[in-house]
C-alpha cells in the first residue's frame, strides 16, 4: 500500500471537539458499566475521564433505562457523550433528542428505511454525526467468509455509505476496526485512499492490558504515521482511565500530541535504593491530569540516575538515604525520602 | 537510514540460548530485588518467570554478599542467569567462578588494564560471552554533549570494542540503550550496520507499565522488522513477569515468534452480561506458561462475541445466564457462568 497523500479529511464536530481535517486526534473511551439509576460513580468516571485528558466518551444504550440516564448525564457531562446503538431505531432517536454529541448506529442494522430516515433526519436537525462502525467480527453474512477481511470491511462500510448518501448525509465519521492489527490497518489504508471521511481507529477486541495495548500501538503507527486517523480509541479489557492514558501516550510517543507528560523511569533493580516504583504509584495520578509538555525522570540509583535526571526538565534520583531533585539540568534540592514527592510536584508546578 | 541487508548476526551461547545468527529472538528480564541470603521469593520467581517462558534472567550484582548469593542461584536455576556488574572487576571474576552464563559489564569503566585482562581471561576460560552495554544517560563525559546523541552511544560502544579487539574477545553481544525511543532506534541502526556483535534490544528508563510497553513496542517494531536484534528486554518500572508478558506479545505481535496466545477479547461495555476481565484476570496466569500457537477469544455478548469466537481457535462468549464456548467455530458447549472458567480450560488442553 503506498504512502497516502496528507490529503486531509473532512472536519465533524463531536460536541467542542473537532474531528478531521487535521486537528489534533482526539482520544477516547467508552464507559464499561451498565448506565442505571445510580449515576453518581459514572458520574465521578466522566469528570476524572476529563481530568485525564479525555477528549470523547462514549456509552453503550441498549434498552430505553439506559437511553434515559444517558439523556441525564450529557446534561451536565464536561466531555461530549456519544450513544452506541445496535438495531434499534427509538433508542438512537432518544439519544439524539437527549443530548448525544455524536451516534455510533450502523444504518444497514436498523430495519426499514423509514426508520433510517428518521435517525438521520433527527441527527441533521441537531447537527450532530453519525459514525458508522464496521467490525471484522460481525460482518454481514455474505462477506464474512471473503478470503480478504480488509477489503470485506471496505465493502460493508461502502453499503452503509450508499444508504447515507441516498438521504444526503456527509457528516459521518467511519471506523473500520478488526481484532487482528494488520487487518485494521489494512482496511483503514484502502478506506483512506478512496474516501475523505475522517477516521476514528482502533483495534477491537484487542485483548487484556499488555496484548492491548501492544496490539494497538504496532496498528496506530502504521496508520498515524501515514495522516490516516483521526480520533483514536484504544480498546482494552480494563478500565476507561487506562484506555486514556494509553491512547495520550501512543500520540505523545508518536509525536502526534503536543503536551504531556514524558515519563523517564527506571526498572529498579538490586543496586537501587529509592523505591522508585513506589513512587511512582504515587506521582503517575497526578501526572495524568498534567498538560505541560515535559520530561520527567523518576531514577532510582547512581548508575544511570544522575545522567537521565540531568536530560530532564525536572528530576529526582536515589542517593544514599534521600534524593537529589534536578530542575532543568541544575540540583535543585536534596531531601530525605519522606516528603520526597510533596517536594517533587512543587518543583513541577514551578515549571 | 537504509533497510539492512538481512546479513546475519555472529552466534553467541548464554547458557543453553543461542542469541544471534538468526535464531529465534529471546526475551529477557531482570530480578529486582536485592539478592541477600533469603533467597526463598527469588527462587520462585525464576521458577515462575521460567514458566512463563522468560529465556534469560540478570540480576544486578552490587557487592559481593549479591555474588555470593549469585552463584547459590545459578547451581540450581533453570534460566540462564547473568551478573549485572559496574566498575568491580572482583565482582565479574565472582560471578564467572560462579556460573554466571554472561556478564554484563562495560571493560572502559572497570579501571586499570591488567583488571579488564582477568576478567576477559576468565570469561574466555568459561566460554562465557560479555554484554557491553551503552546507556544514553550515562555516556563518557566527552561524548556527553554531542549534538547526535545516537552517533554518541555508537562511539562509546567502538571504545569498549576496541579493549576487547586487543585482547582478542569475540564473544561480545551489545546494547545501545537510549530513553528515548528514537535515539535507541538509530544507535541500533547505525551500530548494526558496521558490526554483526548480536544485539540486547531496550529502550531503557522507558517508564512505568502503559508508556514502557508503548515506547518498547515502537523501537522494537521499527529494529526487529529490520531484523536488528536478537534478544529483547522490554524495561518497565514494574514487575519482571510484566517485561516478560510484553516481550514476548511484542515478538508475537510482530510474526517474530513461534507459538504463544493471541488472546482476544472484548473491553466490556454497558451491554455485556458476562465480567470478561474478572474471568481473563484468572484466566491469564493459566495461559502465560501455555505454549500452543492459538488464538483464544473472550467475549462479552452477542454483538461481536459469536464472530470473534467462531473465528478463534478455541472462544467463549456471554450468552443470558451463561456462556457458550466454541472450538474450531463449532459450539462445543453451553454452560452455566460457574465453571465455565474449568470447561473452558479443559477445551483449550484439547487443542
Amino acid at each position: 500500500m503506498k504512502k497516502r497523500e496528507s490529503k486531509p479529511t473532512q472536519v465533524v464536530k463531536v460536541g467542542q471537539v473537532l474531528v478531521g481535517g487535521g486537528f489534533p486526534v482526539s482520544v477516547q473511551t467508552m464507559g464499561k458499566q451498565p448506565l442505571t439509576n445510580d449515576l453518581d460513580d459514572i458520574r465521578r468516571q466522566i469528570r476524572e475521564l476529563h481530568r485525564r485528558g479525555c477528549d470523547i466518551l462514549r456509552f453503550s444504550v441498549p434498552d430505553e433505562e439506559s437511553a434515559r440516564c444517558f439523556s441525564l448525564l450529557t446534561r451536565e457531562s464536561p466531555l461530549p457523550l456519544v450513544a452506541d446503538i445496535h438495531f434499534d431505531h427509538k433508542l438512537a432517536l432518544l439519544c439524539i433528542e437527549g443530548g448525544a454529541a455524536k451516534i455510533r448506529i450502523n444504518p444497514g442494522n436498523i430495519g426499514a428505511s423509514w426508520k433510517v430516515e428518521e435517525v438521520v433526519k433527527a441527527a441533521a436537525d441537531k447537527g450532530i454525526p453519525i459514525r458508522v462502525g464496521v467490525n471484522g467480527g460481525s460482518l454481514p453474512g455474505d462477506l464474512r467468509n471473503r478470503p480478504d477481511k480488509a477489503e470485506a470491511m471496505v465493502e460493508a462500510a461502502e453499503r452503509e455509505l450508499a444508504i447515507l448518501d441516498k438521504l444526503n448525509f456527509q457528516q459521518v465519521i467511519f471506523s473500520l476496526k478488526a481484532s487482528d492489527p494488520e487487518e485494521t490497518v489494512k482496511a483503514n489504508e484502502i478506506f483512506s485512499l478512496k474516501y475523505n471521511f475522517p477516521l476514528h481507529l482502533g483495534v477491537t477486541e484487542a485483548g487484556p492490558l499488555i496484548p492491548g495495548i501492544i496490539k494497538s500501538t504496532l496498528a496506530f503507527q502504521k496508520l498515524l504515521s501515514q495522516n490516516i486517523g483521526d480520533t483514536i480509541r484504544v480498546s482494552l479489557s480494563d478500565s476507561p482511565e487506562r484506555e486514556v492514558e494509553a491512547g495520550k501516550e501512543i500520540l505523545r510517543s508518536l509525536g502526534k500530541k503536543n503536551g504531556g507528560v514524558n515519563l523517564v523511569s527506571c526498572p529498579r533493580c538490586g543496586r537501587s535504593t529509592f523505591d522508585t516504583h513506589a513512587f511512582l504509584a504515587r506521582l503517575e495520578n497526578y501526572l495524568q491530569g498534567l498538560e505541560k509538555d515535559i520530561t520527567v525522570a523518576v531514577m532510582g540509583c547512581v548508575v544511570n540516575g544522575p545522567g537521565e535526571a540531568r536530560g530532564a526538565d525536572i528530576g529526582i534520583t536515589g542517593a544514599g538515604d534521600g534524593v537529589i531533585i534536578y530542575r532543568r539540568g541544575e540540583i535543585a534540592d536534596k531531601v530525605p525520602l519522606s516528603g520526597a514527592l510533596e517536594r517533587f510536584i512543587e518543583e513541577i508546578e514551578k515549571l
